[in-house]
């Protein structure tokens, strides 16, 4: 393996002579070596490329960066968003917890493969662009990171989790209208209740997504906040004046999305309330699909041996060893995506809360469980709604046997003989295994005709408005 | 003891003569021993009073309960509300996960106290008011008990959470006014780092609680959607027409609130994404606030081997031990709550997972840790505010003896002579243990009047705007 | 209201005269309004009974006590543990940190109480104890708060949540006994399965509980180590030598436990891993219990539209709406523990992890989720045994018609046939509703004999040994 | 690209044609595309390598497998062994939470690759091996997936977590006894308190690891325990006979770990209690070494404005804008590794919970959380300890100077004149920034001889054995 010289304010380091990145991250490379290879999610490294150039176009404005280099810097950071740099980022999350390093590791690389666009050979001749000087320049690695953090936290949101929810989110409001009618047996403490349609059922569903949904919108003004501008510590040192509300503006352009910067810079490089504000956002919606999924599954459960009220699509062979047998396996994998976005909200609560003076060092750990947990839901949401909520159908037969059979239609008596005697009526039913109608008349309190009249599931379905 | 033979469904119970719980209440003491007597928060009960008084009314205008009734049904109400019936109300959190028997207990106190308004011995002669039929018409245990959650919560965040955190954070933002002109050193890393103002450290905070009560108020929305209508299953079986509606009405006429009913009962009865939502917010509180009360008693520590730069109240003796100590007990105290908020949130979301079909069982328990966090963190913020915040004073020797030594000043010099250099003048003086300009002179970078010029703490501290 | 007056080295306090505390304690109740009053949890005054009593032995036998102060401490620690103090004990969980105003109530009681049993009126003349020179003698809060929180959690654990799962877990050994020739239809996925044997299944149960009940085991060593003897910073300034080993012999006599000094008393200052190592086990136990219940509830799902396999007893009305029903209310319960449990896993661990230097300031918090923890499983294991377990019986007639509609059945013929042709067998049978045995032999893969022969549900339970 | 035709129970399906793997691969590559390519961890391919070969070999010996088949399947897991066949495992963690398709991903690779060894073309020709009928011979998804995530789990903790932290733990025991001299001052509640010496300070930490070593040490046994045998729901059906207790042996064998055969498949299939064990332990590591971390951190802080008691290695620039700074980089990587770990705590115990019947099937989540974190901390403490803790070094200058400033040292008093004339030494002196020498002598309640026989810092750090 062939090695070049990088050099930093440390002194020397070699670099393999194939990569564009620098000292720095090759140092950090080498003290990090904790979890996989080069684990920083790449969504950050985009959001750097969008920040860098949005830098260099402000500061190129603002007087105090030559249009050549700025030139550059917006070529390299437009290559690094084709993806074709994407093996120049090798560092991991697990590092310092600013992010110093892969801050460096995209001033080094835009720096390198400046030169190389100059014409020149990496490590040899005059930089073309200094990485600090430069490509830094009205930059701190405290108001880069958080900006890259939010840049690809709001994308992937925006972009991957809201349209994931919402396909699942319109089918199941489609099936809730195809449902309407569907009368089916309640249930309550997992025991037989009242009758309700299906479409009822999955109306709440629908409920609790626009819900989910609504509060995960809200969230988002936070999110589109940027640091930059408050480069060490807040203050902007090192900023020309007009920096920070410029090259949020230039960040708003770029990505497409309605960035501002923030109000307050102290909050914005001391905590990250946002990420703990989307997150538990988040953690509603997979609240919610918990629930969602699981309720489907028992309500598909059998074939012969479960509730058996839904069918839902056979997707693959599910069973190594039992033959013919099939699984709700897309209600699991969206479970297990949910339990998944509960620990990392304690994981992003926890870094949440470590904020010390001006820096909360526990950005990398956040961003990557946010960036982990909403590109999951969205996934998820979107495998759930094309393997499985898309093909579900009542299963008619079984779900009219189960609402004809049930003892808690007695409820409809209520109003009209009280609770007590209603009550009897059930416990003898239940006691005998006969039916409500024949222990209605037996014990005289309603006639054959009345119980007919008063006792039809349809009419117990209600309409709340 | 003395006790009377109150009966339902199931049969005979005795019951303590002297109180007015019914048979169901004392089943469920009887069969629930776990964990502390009584333990079912207060507000839930008064929530039920609120909603019990309401439904009475709305029954009555709807022309299925008459006038007198009402009135007992009111009248026990008010009393409830006044607090004077708390000892009537024993059961536990760990009950059924509907609060069913909750529910009982009220409409038992009810029904026996109206018997006793009437001028009746309670458990003697025809009954005044029947808990099942007359107290709990057009109710069920299922939309009764979330409807009095979502009274109790909201009413503790509007009148306590909010107003407790409001205060802290005005007496926060006086402090950051206070404080603007008092220049210290920066950290980031808990390293030394650039100037900034004391002011502008706290204007963090102020921003941190800012956007922690947006997002509070975001949930309330979600929170004021009351489930009463949807009796059993959500299909409001055994209502009259227009009852939910008005009911919700009626609620947010006697509490004063802006209450609702919920566009749709079945979510509103099998999930309780609100208080997920709500408590999602109030984590998120706790996250800045321990943010905030960390750093307070860091930056107090000492009095002489520690950071010293502000002053706190001494509010009592810190140790049993060491004469003379005194601690950041506020802080600690705040900080605890912080963790529990965090724990509790655990709680809720796993809770809140757990719905099955059409109803969720684990109301209790939900609703008694958003509660919990609600009051504390309420109830924290004030005790902080009064007993630490409001006296915080800089300690101005120290603070100007740290910002007059730091190497991070050296940070001015970037713009000027470049990144490279700056590093060399700061790693010499820190190696050699002199300061800046000595090494700035004596590296031949800058000369001794642009150093003084040049490297102002005054002029490094910005102006973002 | 009237009033004496007390001091500490901060002046003069009010304290109401018919109360034992003194000055701080009543600083504390005035500092810290923070949620319901008086919450630090009896356990850890009775705890500091114990310890209070020993290090008066101790320093007796030492010779830094005379032995009639001994006596007199002694004497006020026994009444103490009878509970006839309890209203002396006003404070609340959020104070400090370090618990150091509960020290000093629990001292200045003994104090002013051992004033009156000499004879003297509260307040006036020479004390006949000075709560920090004699009560506190070769003590800190430092280290008597982690003492009297082990000492605590141990004895909780050893005397309520032990014995409680394990009630529990002899009525599932029972129960799995009895039912080992009840041969049911298994579940995986929710889906059909080969069959297994009631007992089988419960026999899941009895070995969880057996691994959680190990587990807790493993965690008393760390538990019955005492702080005692470290002091205010872990060193043992100002104890006797031979203090510590000598005070935890008389505390381990004192308690019928086997407790004893901590090896390293920094860390039982500035850490309690104990603490959540304990925990960590709770949830364990919790974790399995909820499987359990879930399982249980499912199984008795119905009575009519649900699972139906076992019967739960009918511990009362189930519904305030819906005459007749019965819920699983025990299971309710102790699903809601296990949610309580695991978000105070989460409070612990975050309160576990802030210890700074030499103390971890934590811990009332810390203990009174542990307490709660261990209080409530075992509470709620022993409702759940009484109300529920106990109680379970098979319902033979349903479990037979569901194991003979089975298609897993099919499982049997993998090696006679192979997987392929059973799947074949299994998928025509699904669709067309029909029997195995009917399309088996129509495919021409077995005899009807073969068939009769070779899928037996009662052999098809194995016995693992 | 191309591709072959490969079948499986439910059809035909298309595979590119240069993979090895079949059907079931296929289709659940295409029905789970949730989050990042192929993130089953390949530890659980390994483990699930190991588990085939045992089968085979254990099938083989009991009759049922001829011996060319088990060579051609053991030849194909060695190879899989050395990880030459990583890119023929595609799968995802959220797909089937029983990890069907992955133990099929294993047997259609097994099988294919057999082919291709036995001379023939994949997809041409009779099957050399079956991949349910040989290659899963014996076995279920249920049983495999849980035996693969429990050999991959103690591998990991074994040869990863235990390693690492011991490493790192022998360092801070060197530490504690080099230090063992150094007197500094100690800090409760951040507050300065009463000496003592650095070495005392390290020897919590060690504490805190040896108790967590000896935590997880405790958790193995449970790990140990194989499910493999239990086939379907836990009975062993389609299993010979000794087959379970043998293929343990086999696998203890292959793997030189002390492996054994579960007691209880039922459990071993339905419940993970093993991994919420054994996390648990995790997580307590977690906890100390977040305490140890922040511990060393808050030490070295400064260099100018800080506590700066200890210097730690400088290893990298620390800062892109500001020059010369260094930060404690290792202690923000590991505690970021610690705030994971507890989020994939809750992670594990929500999947924990969630059993149903037979099975549960959170496995693939489960496994890959528990792999991660044991990873990272076996990972975090070799670079902590190689890039931190090793060059850990005392500031003597600084902490002299802490040391005999300190107002706490008159705790040394107490037991001469009492803890009220103390306080009010350390009162006087702080209010009047004076010396306790002077203010004891001055307020003659010692004299200056009397003084400094008895107050000396080094006296004062104990020995408590």
């Amino acid at each position: 393996m062939e090695f070049r010289i990088e050099k930093d304010t440390m002194g020397e380091v070699k670099v393999p002579a194939d990569k564009l990145w620098g000292a720095q991250t090759e140092r950090s490379r080498n003290n990090f070596k904790i979890g996989a290879a080069a684990s920083m999610p790449k969504e950050i490294i985009y959001g750097f490329a969008y920040l860098k150039k949005a830098a260099a176009y402000t500061n190129c404005e603002l007087g105090v960066l030559p249009i050549e280099k700025r030139d550059y810097i917006a070529q390299v950071c437009d290559e690094i968003l084709t993806g074709q740099h994407d093996d120049q980022f090798p560092l991991v999350i697990w590092q310092t917890g600013s992010g110093t390093q892969s801050n460096m590791n995209v001033n080094e690389v835009i720096a390198n493969r400046a030169h190389q666009l100059a014409g020149k050979v990496v490590g040899e001749g005059e930089k073309t662009l200094q990485p600090n000087d430069d490509v830094n320049k009205s930059q701190s690695s405290n108001d880069t990171f958080p900006t890259g953090m939010h840049i690809a936290a709001y994308k992937m949101i925006v972009e991957t989790t809201i349209p994931g929810v919402t396909q699942l989110r319109n089918t199941l409001k489609k099936k809730s209208e195809e449902f309407k009618q569907v009368v089916k047996i309640g249930r309550t403490h997992l025991m037989d209740a009242t009758p309700l349609t299906l479409g009822q059922e999955f109306s709440g569903y629908v409920s609790q997504l626009d819900h989910g949904l609504r509060a995960l919108n809200n969230t988002l003004d936070h999110l589109s906040e940027l640091a930059l501008g408050g480069t060490a510590v807040g203050t902007g040192i090192n900023t020309p004046k007009g920096y920070a509300k410029r090259v949020a503006e230039y960040i708003a352009n770029f990505t497409e999305h309605p960035f501002k910067s923030a109000d307050n810079k102290f909050e914005a490089l001391a905590a990250h309330d946002a990420f703990v504000e989307t997150h538990g956002a988040l953690k509603q919606l997979a609240v919610s699909l918990n629930k969602i999924a699981n309720d489907i599954r028992m309500m598909a459960s059998g074939p012969r041996s479960g509730i058996g009220e839904i069918l839902i699509p056979e997707n693959e062979p599910g069973s190594s060893i039992m033959p013919g047998k099939v699984n709700p396996t897309q209600c699991e994998a969206i479970t297990m995506v949910c339990a998944q976005v509960m620990g990392n909200d304690v994981a992003i609560t926890v870094g949440g809360t470590q904020g010390h003076y001006e820096l909360n060092v526990f950005k990398p750990m956040m961003a990557a469980n946010l960036l982990q947990s909403a590109r999951l839901i969205g996934d998820a949401c979107v495998s759930f709604d094309e393997h499985c909520a898309q093909g579900i159908e009542p299963n008619h037969r079984r779900i009219k046997e189960l609402v004809d059979g049930s003892l808690m239609l007695v409820t409809a008596l209520n109003t009209k003989i009280g609770y007590y005697k209603a009550a009897e009526i059930a416990n003898t039913a239940h006691k005998n295994g006969t039916t409500l109608r024949e222990e209605a008349v037996n014990l005289g309190y309603v006639t054959a005709e009345e119980f007919d009249q008063w006792v039809k599931p349809e009419d117990m379905v209600g309409s709340l408005k």
